[in-house]
């Protein structure tokens, strides 16, 4: 058997690798264990219980008690998150580029619900327009006639890399809590998002202020896994139902448990996105030394800089980037380049000094 | 890091360990490697070239060429399969004991479909009831006010271990061409169930009589994975849409792709699945020898004996088994005793001998 | 402009007409009156109060209010009540033979969820049938990968004319309200039930025993509509947006409120009821005075005679009847008669005599 | 009993009546006739072949045979006549303000597929939009994490009066066929549509150019009632089954088919129709004559003039209009005003003679 490696160095994506290797080598070390079934195993119970530590450290003081369920999928978990927790007749509001309005194939419709988007602004929205969107539902004379709005989603950090401040998040959630709505974080990348220079919010933070949010392992060292996290305990019971039933119940549940735990041993996961953020970091001071724009701001993993025709040619000879879209000027482009737990310093500093020949 | 080890010996089940070590092995040696994301990785392509030689090599000479899917456990794949294929108002055919109708949470029933269920004999149900349930709903006067059936689903081998033959295979097939219902064979123990002694089908068997039909990995050497093989050219068209609707694409499909692509090495899935159906015919032996009765009769990886609670009590002290159900006779219980792919030729001969000394 | 009449007899139904004369005329003299629309108008307003009184006047003390909707059809009723109710990963108990069992063409399924079947005698189901499921399922390890009990469904009457007791609704309740399952009653033809010589129970019992359930209209005295009856607190909440959602809302609702003012005024309803059991127990009479037996028992408006073929062939020549299903002796056959608010008392003395000269 | 009459003369709804006094006479009629259920009646049946001819003499040639399913009201009518042809992956396409979009609690949703929204100018979308869709669709490198379009949703007229040009639904029905997209046609106010002196299509044209459309009846006459009209004879197998399933069978459907054999028996449907708009264009004649301004502009039977606030105080002292939005000038109110086939011309002259005096 031979196998065929790809050989232009990527940066267009931040899981396009297996798992971080001290993960690899705690499921090999424990690979012919027999463990009990279905996510009930010891593994299990340890890596939540890493994960419940994780966000007491961090200072949460509430008195509802985290419930931690692990899942294989960000749309698996999305879908679930909020299908589970909407009456049929409500849907959630999301920024007009979240995930779940663009990129699920329409999952949440397929379990009954309407995304009810809201314009943003690099993937964000406020919480004055949680707000307005509140009260115009409630004093439309049709309101029986349309949507309900039930609950909020965003992404922290978003799609294209930007982070809410914990003002923001704060105030979001103090609508949500005004008005009985929702309020679920989808952490696909939250490591990056925590790892950031710019971060002011903590895992005990979301505990505080969201009903429920996942912390992502499939972009941030595991081979796949979210843990999904349920603050409000009035969506904690029979939840092993729902997930059963989404067919996102891992037989071996072991190895989400086996992944989480070794994340949140000996601080891994946030030792590896800090790695991540960290070359991201150099690779932006050189783009904006050269004078290179950006098409969304953002401080976490992802940089979207915009690049000539010209230039952008010249890069992809030998680096491997994510076309995003056409830049505003004509002939320009916003691609996006990643770092990841997986990115070799060797192959960042190649990148920042072929891009100093480049764009000199 | 501590870990905790079970340790009475388990033949409870067949998928309370990880993966074969040469699958492990493989993960291993990629583990860094960058590929293609959702499932249209070059190892992706590969498993599904094998498992494509795996049914023409078997004999196969249907002018529909196979469409493989990997997905990560069996109830995702039974309700892609079974939702995609239906019209809203059809039912899924099913016996009473299959795996949809009783462990799946309703998921089939979230998608919108009636599992429309007949009575099964140790888990197997007949062309002829097919034909029956058929006749029997459209010469009813209220047809348009009941489910329609559109689809007939089995296991193979059933969930207590049986088989059907390729005759009883041949029939069923005919009648769902006749009446034109789709045919679905769930295969989560697919292995066990072409290793057996007594089999007399093939994969290219099943490619020819179904419409679809999956081959399980989980409970047969894989992490997780299910191949799901569609032969109906009117039903692969955009597949992968419904795959990713239901949360079911993985990010890192490659992780599937592999452990397909080892099983279909070296005829790996077909060895492995002989080892452990040669252990459970090992333990048969005692057991018939003993004079041991079965409740389900069977030649694959599970063995549903009967015994005292005396003797039940004394094998559990040493060994863990599966509580299945009262045998008939008051004080009797039926217990599964699996063998895996994982079974340890020395956990064997300790059963065995245990279980001589105590049923002599 | 003309028209086709049947000139045959019919007794096979109990909705073949229009509605009551009565209903009609309500219907005419405010037909051109200009009124809010979507079931807000003032008839529906007074209909709701009109039934709030007839369950009131019956002896309910309940601190619960009674919260009245006006619906279309049974199917519709049925699944709004189900679907609005349940968890997603919930399923109702019903009898095996009860309406959205068999003859809803899979509604409840097409809303998410299983119906639970039971086994039933004349279409009933016992109280310690609903605790032994009840506790079946919460002793199973497995009770996760299976759907989970949140509602009873029974129709009163049966569909094949029985009646439940009071003491049999006290007992199905009393477990409902033990096992915290929502109790709901089908009351398609609640009206013939209510004016059985049978009945001991009332409207009143209804509003005390169950969490919500209809009376119906469309086979009681109007050309369509169901008021919903929803006695729970905790789910009367927003209960428009899930009919509006179902399709369910009636445009111009008054057509609604109408009918039921109407049926509910000067006690229409019962006494049109009343005229049409009345009129059964006549042809229940003769047919059991020449010694005819029945295959379901009952005193509502539905009766489930035994033919020989010779005898119904005869029966034919000038009476429709409601073919049900073949008797259990070779050359038997259960026929259903039905009478109604509409059936005419020369139509019933025609069928007698001819009854009496076949049958001698 | 005593009934409340509103004596405002209302201006604010085309559906505030119950239906057109032949509707009514023909009801009471055949009101004690015993019929088949279900819309398998002699009406029913009278009522498919009065609308086939009404299609075919409006020189209708296709090969294509209508078949016609009669519901009861639009919401269930467009969610019957979506869910069952979308695939699961897929959505419709509709102007952001159209009904399914807007209006109807996410029926379309609650069903399974996203409503993929267009910028709409007065209610309407362009064919050249609907082609850039499905372009832009499959040329997204994300298409399958993308729902899928899968058919067009329009209304004419449009939810504000608005009419689409023959040129327009041949545009736009031509993309649909060159891209394989469903084209339906929601037309609830279809009667004012084509009664609108702008009109230059007709019912063959529809059945022409679609493959699904509705004949409105609750807004156009009818007590209540849509006739669904299928053209591609891919999508008309079983239907009924769909129709059952939704809770839309209604069990006197000879009420549905009475009520169109009527509307489709002396040109009654577009005679009707024809005397709203021309009242309407009696008003929007003297509006005009008084400088008012158009928020929407149309000629069916809806109007959306521009008051300032102390105009519409001193109409709404004496007629019900319907409060639209906010004017783009601060300070003035878009209201619409509707007749409908039971205005009175006395109310008209009343109305007026009112905004006469009112705007000099």
């Amino acid at each position: 058997m031979t196998f065929y490696f790809i050989e232009m160095i990527q940066f267009d994506c931040d899981y396009c690798e297996g798992a971080h290797p001290l993960i690899m080598e705690l499921l090999m070390a424990t690979n012919m264990e027999q463990t009990a079934l279905y996510g009930t195993d010891i593994y299990c119970d340890k890596a939540k219980e890493a994960i419940k530590r994780a966000i007491y450290s961090g200072g949460y003081t509430g008195a509802a008690e985290p419930a931690v369920h692990f899942l294989v999928g960000g749309t698996q978990t999305n879908t679930l998150a909020i299908s589970t927790l909407l009456k049929p007749y409500q849907g959630v509001l999301a920024p007009a580029t979240g995930h779940i309005a663009l990129h699920e194939t329409g999952a949440i419709e397929a379990w009954g619900h309407k995304v009810l988007t809201l314009p943003e602004a690099n993937g964000k929205i406020t919480a004055a327009q949680v707000e307005e969107a509140y009260i115009a539902h409630y004093t439309d004379a049709s309101a029986e006639h349309m949507v309900q709005p039930g609950m909020v989603y965003i992404s922290q950090p978003t799609e294209t890399g930007a982070l809410y401040s914990l003002a923001e998040l704060e105030a979001i959630s103090a609508v949500c809590r005004k008005r009985e709505l929702f309020f679920y974080v989808d952490g696909a990348r939250l490591g990056y998002g925590l790892a950031s220079p710019d971060a002011d919010f903590t895992l005990a933070d979301l505990a505080r202020l969201t009903d429920i949010f996942y912390i992502g392992g499939t972009k941030v060292g595991a081979l796949f896994g979210e843990a999904l996290v349920i603050m409000n305990p009035a969506i904690k019971r029979d939840f092993r139902y729902n997930i059963k039933q989404h067919g996102a119940m891992l037989a071996k549940g072991r190895l989400l448990g086996l992944q989480f735990l070794r994340l949140f041993t000996d601080n891994l996961y946030l030792e590896i996105s800090k790695g991540a953020v960290e070359k991201a970091m150099q690779i932006k001071a050189v783009l904006e030394e050269c004078g290179v724009e950006f098409f969304f701001k953002g401080s976490t993993n992802q940089l979207f800089p915009i690049f000539s025709t010209e230039i952008l040619n010249r890069i992809e000879e030998r680096f491997k980037l994510d076309y995003w879209r056409p830049g505003e000027k004509e002939g320009t482009h916003c691609v996006r380049i990643c770092t990841s737990w997986a990115t070799r310093q060797e192959n960042v500093d190649a990148l920042i000094s072929y891009l100093r020949e480049v764009l000199k």
